[in-house]
C-alpha cells in the first residue's frame, strides 16, 4: 500500500491544478480501506439498548455537578461540550485542586474507541463513567452517595424508572452509568473527512487531500485508523525513538498497569484523532500545546522521520479536516436538591 | 394595608370550598399594589444596548471556563443554569480550592434587582460581571488577560465586532462585561405567580395564595417586594433579632464595607425570592439548608414573630409558586484556543 500511495501523493501533487478529481478518488479508495466514515445514527453498544428516556436522563447526569463529592464538577467539567469534550488543561484540576496524572481525552465520539482510558482499563464507556466519580483527585465521590443523591430527589427516581422500565430497583450506581453511556453515545460529530470518504470531493481541500496522503504514506495511518482515525489498538509511546521525559514522563508506564506485562511498559492507546485540533494540549501528560509540534514528535518517535515542515502543515491540514459538527445541546433543568440529598463537601479525605 | 390582607386570610379560609374566586381577586389587586409580573420581553438595561449578537456571545463569555486562570471555572460554574442559576454551595469553590466569602446569588432575573452583590457593590450586571473573574478566591484573573485570551481567538474576534459594531477596538474588558450583562438579561423565568398575577386564578393553589396573604400579612412583603420578590433595597438583617453567629457571622458587615456607615452594619440587600426552592442553602453565609428554617428565620430576626409550623409551610407554598419556567439554553460551541492563547494556570499567586 504504501508504494501505491507515493504514487498517490506524487499524482496528487502533479494534478492539483486540471484535473485531482481520479486522484482524489483513487485516494478515497485507498483511504476507505484504512477509515470508515462516521454512521448518521447512534451506534448500539454492549448491554445497554439506548433509548430517548435513557439518553435525557444520561444527559442530566453528565451535567450535574452534584455527582461529585463537592458539588463542583460533573463529567461536562473535564469534557466539556463547549471546548471539544475535553478541558483544555495540562492535566485536569480536580477535588481538593489536585492534579489529575493524565490529560483529559474528548468524549467526542469516545464510542468509538476500542476501549477507555489512555491506557484502555475501561473495557467501555459504562466502565469509564464509574471511574472519575469515584477518584479522589476528579470527584472524590462513592457509588453510595451518588446512589443516595439521586434517590433524594423524585424527579430522578422518575425519570430512572423511565429509563430503565420494569427494573425493581431502577436507580443503582450501574444504571448511572448506563444512562452517561447512552448520552455519550449521541455526541458524534461528522466532519468534513466523512464528507469527503462518502464522495463529496469539495469537503477537503487539496492541501488537506495531499496531507491525508502523507497521513497514510508516511505511516501515520498504521496506527490512527478505523472510524475514530485512531483509538482502535495500543502502541509504544516511542517506538522508535523516545522522547524527552517531559513529554514521556518516566513514571507513568501507560499500558503495564493494566496488564502488568513488561512489553506494555508505555504503551497507550493510539490518540483518537477526530477533532484534535480543538483539543490541545496533547499527549497523555498533555504537554504538547502545539499540533505542529505533537506531529512532529510522532514524526520523530513513532515512524523515525524528521518530517519537513511543508509535510508537517499538510498534515495537520488533514487533522483540521476531523474537526466535526458538534451535536448541538439543550441545557439540561436539573431537579432541586431535597432536604434528604447529602450535602456537599470540599473536604479533602486522605 | 395589614388590616385589609387579615380580612383577605380569613375571606380565604372561609371561601376555600366555594367560592374562591371573589377573595382571590382582591389579593390579587392588593399583590399588585405590592408586587409585579415578570415582563414578557427582555428589558432594556442602561447605556447597553441588547441585541441578538450581543447576546450570543455573552452567552460563550458566560459558559466559557477560559475566562478564568485556571480555566477551569466560568461564570456558569457558581451561576449554574442547570440548577436555578447558583452553585448550591454554602459559599462557593473557586481558584485553588479557597472559598467565597458569600453564598452565590442566582442569576436568574438577576436584571431586575436594584444592585448586585448581597450588598449592594456592583450597580449594575455589568459592573458585577466584571468582578468574580478578577476576584482571587473566585476566577482569578485579570482583565488585560481576559482581553488577551478574547483576542487570541478570531471567532471571538468577530462576535465583539458584531456585537459592538463600529467600535474601532471592541475586544475589551467594558465589551466583555456589557455582553454577559445582555446575555443575563434574558435569564428570566415566569412563574405560576406570574401567570396568577397576570389573572389565571388556577396558577396557584388555595394554599399557596394563603400563604401569599400571609406574605403580605406578616410583613414579609414589606422588604421582599416588587418584580423580584426582594432584591429592591438594603435591610439590616436581625433588625429585631440578630440570628446566631453561625447564620450571621460578626465578621461580614454587610453593606456597611460599601457605606462605611454604622448605620449599615450587616445590612444586606433583601433577597430575590423568585426561584427560591432551587437555591439552597441561604442567607448571605448560606448556612441555612431548609427552606421552612429560612422562613422562621426571618419571622424571628426580621418580623419578631415565631411564625407557625402551618404558617410555615403556606409561606413555602407560596415560595413555590415563584419557581419559574427556566430559559431553554442551547449550549454553546466555543472558539478553540491558538498559539497566542494564554495557558490556563491553576496556581496560587498571593
Amino acid at each position: 500500500m504504501k508504494i501505491l500511495v507515493k504514487t498517490l501523493v506524487a499524482a496528487l501533487l502533479a494534478t492539483t491544478a486540471f484535473a485531482a478529481v481520479p486522484a482524489a478518488a483513487e485516494l478515497r479508495g485507498t483511504a476507505l480501506e484504512v477509515f470508515k466514515p462516521l454512521p448518521s445514527t447512534t451506534p448500539a453498544v454492549a448491554d445497554n439498548p439506548i433509548t430517548p428516556d435513557k439518553i435525557a436522563l444520561g444527559k442530566a447526569l453528565f451535567f450535574d455537578p452534584r455527582m461529585s463529592a463537592s458539588g463542583v464538577f460533573s463529567c461536562n467539567s473535564c469534557h466539556n461540550l463547549a471546548t471539544g469534550g475535553d478541558d483544555n488543561l495540562e492535566t485536569s484540576i480536580g477535588h481538593g485542586w489536585q492534579k489529575g496524572p493524565r490529560n483529559a481525552p474528548t468524549v467526542l465520539n469516545a464510542v468509538f474507541n476500542v476501549a477507555q482510558f489512555w491506557d484502555g482499563r475501561a473495557e467501555d464507556l459504562k466502565a469509564q463513567a464509574k471511574g472519575p466519580v469515584q477518584a479522589g483527585v476528579e470527584m472524590a465521590n462513592t457509588p453510595d452517595q451518588v446512589v443516595t443523591t439521586l434517590k433524594s430527589m423524585p424527579d430522578y427516581i422518575a425519570w430512572f424508572t423511565a429509563a430503565f422500565p420494569g427494573e425493581e430497583d431502577p436507580v443503582t450506581f450501574d444504571n448511572f452509568a448506563k444512562a452517561i453511556e447512552a448520552y455519550e453515545a449521541t455526541l458524534i460529530t461528522p466532519a468534513p473527512f466523512d464528507a469527503w470518504l462518502n464522495g463529496d470531493d469539495a469537503a477537503m481541500t487539496e492541501d488537506q487531500q495531499q496531507g491525508l496522503a502523507l497521513f497514510i504514506d508516511k505511516g501515520c495511518a498504521s496506527c490512527h485508523a478505523g472510524v475514530n482515525v485512531g483509538g482502535e489498538d495500543y502502541y509504544p509511546f516511542g517506538l522508535i525513538e523516545k522522547p524527552g521525559a517531559e513529554v514521556l514522563p518516566e513514571g507513568d508506564k501507560g499500558r503495564f498497569a493494566v496488564t502488568n506485562t513488561a512489553d506494555d511498559s508505555y504503551v497507550f492507546r493510539a490518540a483518537p484523532l477526530r477533532n484534535i485540533a480543538l483539543t490541545a494540549p496533547y499527549f497523555h501528560s498533555g504537554k504538547v500545546w502545539s499540533l505542529e509540534e505533537a506531529v512532529s514528535v510522532m514524526g520523530t518517535s513513532q515512524l523515525g522521520e524528521a518530517l519537513e515542515p511543508g509535510d508537517v502543515g499538510k498534515i495537520v491540514g488533514f487533522l483540521k479536516a476531523l474537526t466535526g459538527r458538534m451535536p448541538e445541546v439543550t441545557y439540561p433543568v436539573l431537579p432541586a436538591e431535597t432536604k434528604e440529598t447529602p450535602r456537599p463537601s470540599g473536604a479533602i479525605v486522605q
